[in-house]
């Protein structure tokens, strides 16, 4: 048996508390990691809340973990004691399924999720299967390489999964966690990039991220302007938006994609589809082998999130400050434990 | 000056007249044809009734014509008097956009279509920009090759421009006009492929139109059976769907595309197509190298619709015909000119 000691969330809405829960023997496949740093998603306070419904407490919450590896069972592949690895959404997923099979674990109808049924990152350590442990290139700053592991990943995989080109205009949607690393992202893959924000005042820093562009959306004109200029268009709200004058912001060809979890259904007009020959999809975070390409890219061009830092103890806080809309723009989370 | 003579339309909702245009000189880069059949299509009827919008009167109808080239401009390239060819949902492009410039004519801003400010093939003969003359292959049968021209691309098109690849399980819904003909390309493409039909007499027929599988719509459990096992469904309906079905009919990386000019927007949830990577899109008629790509594969596997002639001067009951659904599977009216 081991202990993970942790900040574990007991019920929807309630604060976290700090708490020891059995996680059993290490299984044959499973490695143990401590946890150096452990970034803090939207998909947390979403767990916290049980805003979809799924989630099972006690739970630890935190799913963007950076550490070294401590432990490996005795049929883990790849993977070695003292190597630094990541862990993000998922921890780990069937390996046997066709989407397994091919590379799109996180399409796996098993993938279990790092905080669904399995204790998270907001700990003094995390166990994932072998092949969820993505070794980090050594160049990454790792107090600010936790939030790649799912926000990253979530945001970089877009450009992979549809095709974008480096020739190609990009809308990004929402400057926030995920937004202004689709800005990094998006501007290092080669492509013109406009920022959509309703705040104005992250008109500068969506430019020092890498936007060409910003199109304020509450201002009408603007987004007129923009209409049939852009070739992809990355959602990262999760909110409901115009998607009828968002549709008309591409060009033929183009492409809406949504990585925010949107609960109220998106209302899309079929014509508009046909004439531009245009698509509307979504993606979820990325496989083990898109998560080392994403390394591998952000390292190359040294993209890592800005970042905050709260001690892990602060959880709480750091968990108010990020529903209040306040973090510029990651939040991870240092462990203080005694 | 030219006067064509045809079946127009002078107004929303009227019956067609029987009627002479003048058209002026033949321009520089036009060709004109003899019509020797032309198909009906579901749009001549939406065109009739002005249902977009945007209909010119009066107008001959009639955008699936095959026939003889009689003369051509001075400037057209490619196509010779006395050749065969084709003319289907538009008549002419810009030729310099990118969208010309790329082979994807059908997505110019300046497209325009053949029986709105232009007049169609119920008539003696038709014109057409040179490249929108398509060739036809001599091996199909001119007196039911004109459907291809324009149900026929449109359904067509979407296994190429949307990757569909000969290993994928491909959904057809709706088995009308458009449907039996994309049962019989998907199957033709090498897809294991699955008719989805509100009409359950259809069924038979489905399989003979290439069918391996026929789902009723209006039957529950057999949707409920289909969830998650097809990589492609093509719409071919114009009226709204249960979306949420349809989409949980996908595999992962699934694809539901439109084609049918459904005028209320769909109701599509996000998250869907972000848990299994989905997309919804939709895609036009086809351009000239797409409409001569469908007619050589058309060609090879001796695919053409199943069709019910009409003589032209019985274009009022055939329009009634298709307006009641009776037509099976698609209407050719031949040309009975005094």
């Amino acid at each position: 048996m081991t202990e993970i000691r942790g900040w574990a969330a007991h019920g929807a809405g309630k604060p976290l508390e700090f708490t020891c829960i059995d996680v059993g023997a290490l299984g044959p496949e499973e490695v143990e990691i401590k946890v150096e740093y452990c970034g803090l998603c939207h998909s947390d306070l979403s767990t916290k809340n049980n805003d979809w419904g799924m989630s099972q407490y006690p739970v630890i919450l935190g799913h963007e973990a950076v550490g070294t590896v401590t432990a490996v069972g005795e049929h883990t592949k790849g993977v070695k004691v003292g190597q630094r690895v990541g862990v993000g959404w998922n921890a780990s997923s069937c390996m046997h399924c066709h989407q397994c099979m091919t590379g799109q674990h996180n399409l796996c109808a098993e993938a279990l999720p790092t905080i669904i049924g399995h204790q998270g990152g907001f700990s003094d350590k995390i166990r994932a299967h072998w092949a969820w442990a993505i070794p980090l290139p050594d160049s990454l700053d790792i107090s600010a390489a936790g939030p790649l592991l799912c926000g990253g990943v979530t945001v970089f995989e877009p450009l992979a999964v549809m095709n974008v080109r480096p020739t190609d205009r990009v809308g990004v949607v929402g400057i926030g966690g995920l937004g202004h690393m689709a800005l990094k992202f998006a501007r290092a893959w080669g492509c013109e990039v406009t920022a959509f924000t309703s705040t104005e005042a992250k008109a500068d820093e969506a430019r020092g991220f890498g936007a060409h562009h910003v199109v304020a959306t509450r201002d009408a004109d603007a987004l007129k302007r923009a209409v049939g200029s852009l070739d992809f268009i990355l959602v990262t709200v999760n909110v409901p938006l115009d998607w009828a004058a968002l549709t008309a912001c591409l060009r033929p060809n183009g492409n809406l994609h949504v990585v925010g979890a949107i609960l109220e259904p998106m209302s899309i007009s079929a014509i508009d589809l046909i004439f531009g020959q245009k698509r509307v999809s979504g993606s979820p975070n990325g496989s083990p082998p898109a998560m080392a390409a994403m390394l591998d890219f952000a390292a190359r061009h040294q993209i890592l999130p800005q970042v905050e830092h709260f001690p892990m103890s602060r959880v709480n806080d750091a968990l108010e400050h990020l529903e209040a809309g306040k973090a510029r723009y990651r939040v991870v989370l240092d462990p203080d434990f005694a």
